[in-house]
């Protein structure tokens, strides 16, 4: 009997090429069909509910895969997996879902965390998370521009040229930035932006055209006209992909349920 | 005119083959003495305030060099010697200390952390930062344990075989244990040890140790026998490097205001 089961995943994408399978390079999705196929003994697509880009993070990315070949509960299969996938690759929870969930058709939102380090000395342990800025930051202005940024708009001004998309029209939910200390007292910045969907580099534009306005080297109102101007090339360019972490997915609330209700 | 510099360090050891300069090998102190080098162009030697093994980090580690060839403040030598040093391997702060000081000699105490993570999912974050020990803890026969190893004793038994030092009395001035939780709920033990001094390997024993108590193995009073029978072979077995942090090195109050007075 076919079964769905879905798989939240925290890794650290330093030695990575992203997720997706890519011929002659280590990524986080080869990683896991080669586990899978070890377990199991055949190649089972696994489904990301979005690709990361090389250097990306992820906390908690969801995946799902369909297998007939598994006699055991959810759990187990987390855990068979951990033994074979590397350190820097953990299942974090398993569920076996409703047969034919999708991670990445039936996501309906996304929150990523970037984390930028303000002015100070290397942290010899943080380096590989964050976007090291130098020189201060204006963050009353940066959060000026981010309030432009909120709610239902074409972001094509963010996506990365020569994507192609059916549309470039997104909701930002919620957008925070949060000032905070790293363990040496440097500053910290970090900015939180959750959305129905994003466009290939979207959060990495919006971050660096928000440092440009932190910066000085724009008006919060820039941001405005960046948006309304439609053209990627106005834009602030795009920030290192070490900052950022994919903290969430979201999918209609509990299908589990939903199904128990149908039968 | 010879001038003496502290440096406070911090180094994630991950790469390294410890402090102490070797053949052929990556070390901490290797890769200072290169950079002050390349700044200063000569060869001078680094005094650490202790060696850390292979694997073991530091959020302050303290050194000092003496120099005849620096023209500049101590901040600008912090910030010089940070631009020729790897990521992992930042001068977090740079002061002018009165000529002579040794960061080893001068040294009258030390404080540790370690860090432990009870079963659990692997955090793929922090994997070279913990103990990932499995099963559970019983993390209140630790504290017990712990208890009898305060203050001054000689701790001869959890000193690594083959060494030599002149005494292996110490005074552990604090022992601390405090439970907490990984980013994903997982259990958390961090262990903190302060002493007048350390003995090779003696934290990392003294851990190794406390976890045989708390998994169940011997009874709290077994620390107290262990300490009486002086014998290396009957503590337990030597917790894993990538656990260990130096924290904080402490010399005598304020040496500068010190000399101040002397002048």
């Amino acid at each position: 009997m076919e079964r769905t089961f879905q798989l939240i995943l925290g890794y650290d994408g330093t030695a990575y090429a992203g997720w997706q399978v890519q011929l002659n390079q280590r990524t986080i999705q080869g990683e896991l069909e080669r586990a899978v196929e070890e377990l199991v003994g055949v190649r089972v697509p696994i489904v990301g509910s979005g690709r990361t880009d090389a250097g990306v993070h992820a906390l908690a990315q969801s995946a799902s895969l369909d297998l007939n070949r598994w006699r055991d509960d959810a759990a187990s299969l987390g855990r068979a997996l951990n033994t074979k996938l590397p350190v820097d690759i953990s299942v974090l929870r398993s569920e076996e879902v409703p047969f034919g969930f999708h991670a990445l058709r039936d996501a309906t939102g996304k929150r990523y965390r970037y984390q930028i380090q303000i002015g100070g000395v290397r942290d010899p342990f943080e380096y590989r998370y964050l976007w090291h800025v130098h020189g201060a930051l204006n963050v009353e202005s940066m959060c000026d521009a981010a309030s432009y940024l909120l709610g239902t708009h074409d972001f094509a001004c963010f996506q990365a040229t020569g994507s192609e998309r059916k549309t470039t029209v997104r909701t930002i939910r919620d957008l925070a930035l949060t000032k905070g200390e790293g363990r040496g007292g440097q500053g910290r910045l970090t900015i939180e932006v959750e959305a129905d969907g994003f466009l290939y580099n979207m959060v990495r534009n919006i971050v660096g055209s928000l440092v440009e306005v932190g910066r000085g080297n724009y008006s919060p109102e820039w941001m405005l006209k960046l948006v309304e101007g439609r053209d990627r090339n106005q834009a602030g360019p795009t920030a290192p992909p070490q900052g950022l972490f994919l903290i969430r997915v979201d999918y209609p609330p509990s299908p589990k349920s939903l199904q128990s209700t149908i039968i």
